[in-house]
């Protein structure tokens, strides 16, 4: 069902020196499938990560933030599928650091070197033995070449694993950067949230990583939207193991910074777009430019008014250019003294709003052309400022009613 | 399909002395269905309207703050379905005013005494001549038993019309409150819009009668959400005749205003349920009790965010207690510092969330229990203040997709 958008290819992915990949069967959900992932990180890698705003966060997002208050430097991360461990209360605290204590043991570290994830049904309590016994057949597997495996192991309702890889000259060394993610809204059905790793052997300081993985959330998946729900689990982690060779990236400007910023944010891009396009159900992908904000809050409102309208998306599915929705969407957007008048709306080459109402040269054959091919971008003009972003979506078909209601059945 | 919902009964309905009732096939979208509605008001009929907050307000719309801006009395209503004009501009604004030209001159009462709504397609011309050829018939009908043949022909992809009829003691006086409604979503596919029209025989002043429009429209119909999406048409008008012979209610307290706006909220709040009874697909209603709030805002951010999850809203549709979605959606709400270790939650009698965690006596068999029948009360206790509201919706089926991605094929 995902559109335009394949597995990757193993030998496309480059080892990242410092980070290996470690994947088993825990049986956490459901038998026979892959569902427990394990990453391992050289001595001195550096971690930094944003997370969810959902005030119901998981379990294992309150470890990991407080882990992240209190050191800069991790030896490992463990991620579940099948169980989310969220409204889980204190038992779920404890059962999200009983994992860390399991990995720590048998990685030879300590507990509060390695941050936990999980992704899942919601108001289940997590089977932390299926994880201990599943640990050491995940270590024995460990290994640098494995990040196509791995992106496996943390699909839920993902149709195809998700990992992408560049590299950057960060002064004069070639450093990799290679991430993964998972996510096929933002919320799914038992199956919540998104999860992105994404790893450089470049080294990087800790203050700088941690600006560098906020700048690049915004200008990626803090821009896709698939059903408009935030899950409660959304983690994306910027993992620097520093093995690369070049002098520490210290500050957030110059040549070294913006070729290591480039090749993190095409990764992160390719990444979230890569959700859009494995959206549930999807059989679109919906680029929308919104230009000629006033602020770029203005901009993320008429994005996401349109993005989340599911009038819009069931147009989109059914290729038809009912496209009074559009007005109708971002006149939603609460953009306070919208001038109306002022706004035009393309979609593709075609002009379909010209000064808030229909275009005299807008035809439903040029409509209807437009809304055929799998990938489609809207332009939504403004006029009324400078800011500009865009938001990724997909369409919302059947097929998405289909997984969200069928899914425990 | 609508839930739990019936055709009114033309014989409950009570005439409102000094309104009558028309209709008529325009084919304005299509030929062969009722598509204009006529209101004839006697000398003297006070009106006052709520509109829609889209910024892409519909041009009647506009035209209709403008007359109600400079008047309260008016002679007549003209509603035509299958074309919102919206998105039409200035060409718009005149085909509008068009169609109050020609009714008052059907009417013999002047064009500014006339008040004019759409509801249909966005983004097209609406074609004023087949208005003006049908308004002689239309006219002709005009009768005040015709309430429910005039709610059908306002309705658009609605499956049922919808009136309610209600009285009520006023200054000693038995006065009626009937109105109709249509609308199945806050915006459909090409057919956008909910409409509302209450009439009373009472005697009411101006500016009580504006304040009771907005007062019931708070207590009604800004509570429902089908899709989450606000119409660029949607309206509400109260009209009070005076005929009754009732001393002029004028101030917004006494027994004479509370009998009054009981029975105009009664009439108002099962139209408002009716819409969501007849949401498009609907299979479930829901009522949404949101309790413990600091304020109505947040209260109301609740609820909202509850009843615009496609993921809550799928999960009713498949019967799937699948819970954990109403916590992703309660802290997707964005209330400030929520303290979710306070939160509960129940469905019908059965606990779901005890202080913010599954609670100790939740078991899936009384899940799957309180999640088959067609009407389903959630209540959530956020325990952080005395705010409290209710929010009606419905469910999100196959069906919600087949109507919207197939309506104009």
């Amino acid at each position: 069902m995902a559109v335009n958008l394949q597995a990757p290819d193993p030998a496309a992915l480059r080892p990242v020196d410092g980070v290996e990949l470690g994947y088993a069967e825990a049986g956490i959900r459901k038998k026979g499938r892959r569902d427990l992932m394990l990453m391992r990180f050289a001595p001195g890698t550096r971690v930094a990560g944003v997370f969810t705003q959902n005030s119901f966060a998981a379990a294992p997002v309150r470890v990991c933030r407080e882990l992240l208050a209190g050191r800069g430097e991790f030896r490992a991360v463990i991620v579940n599928a099948g169980n989310a461990n969220c409204g889980t209360g204190e038992q779920g605290m404890e059962a999200a650091r009983r994992t860390c204590s399991a990995v720590a043991q048998v990685l030879g570290c300590k507990p509060e070197e390695v941050l936990p994830f999980s992704t899942g049904v919601i108001l289940e309590h997590l089977p932390v033995d299926r994880i201990e016994a599943a640990l050491p057949q995940c270590a024995a597997s460990l290994k640098a070449e494995h990040w196509a495996d791995a992106a496996r192991a943390i699909m839920t309702t993902d149709t195809l694993p998700k990992a992408v890889s560049r590299s950057a000259k960060v002064d004069g060394v070639e450093v990799s950067v290679t991430g993964m993610a998972k996510g096929v809204g933002m919320l799914q059905p038992n199956m919540a949230t998104m999860l992105a790793y994404i790893a450089t052997d470049a080294a990087v300081s800790r203050e700088i990583l941690q600006q560098l993985v906020r700048e690049v959330a915004d200008q990626s998946f803090n821009r896709v939207t698939v059903d408009g729900d935030t899950s409660t689990n959304d983690s994306f982690l910027l993992i620097a193991t520093g093995r690369a060779g070049n002098q520490e990236v210290g500050e957030a400007k110059g040549p070294s910074y913006q070729a290591l910023q480039s090749a993190v944010a095409a990764v992160a891009i390719e990444l979230a777009q890569a959700i859009a396009r494995d959206g549930e159900g999807a059989t679109k992908f919906i680029t929308l430019l919104i230009n000629g904000a006033a602020n770029q809050e203005e901009a993320a409102r008429v994005g996401k008014a349109i993005a989340h309208s599911p009038l819009v998306k069931t147009a989109f599915f059914a290729s038809d250019p009912n496209l009074g929705r559009l007005i109708a969407a971002i006149g939603n957007a609460g953009v306070q003294d919208l001038d109306t008048g002022k706004v035009d709306l393309f979609l593709g080459d075609v002009q379909v709003i010209d000064r808030g109402e229909r275009a005299a040269s807008y035809t439903e054959a040029d409509g209807v052309r437009v809304m055929q091919p799998p990938e489609i971008e809207v332009r939504v003009e403004l006029n009324r400022g400078a800011a500009a972003t865009t938001v990724w979506t997909c369409d919302f078909s059947y097929d998405y009613v289909k997984i969200n209601a069928e899914y425990r059945t």
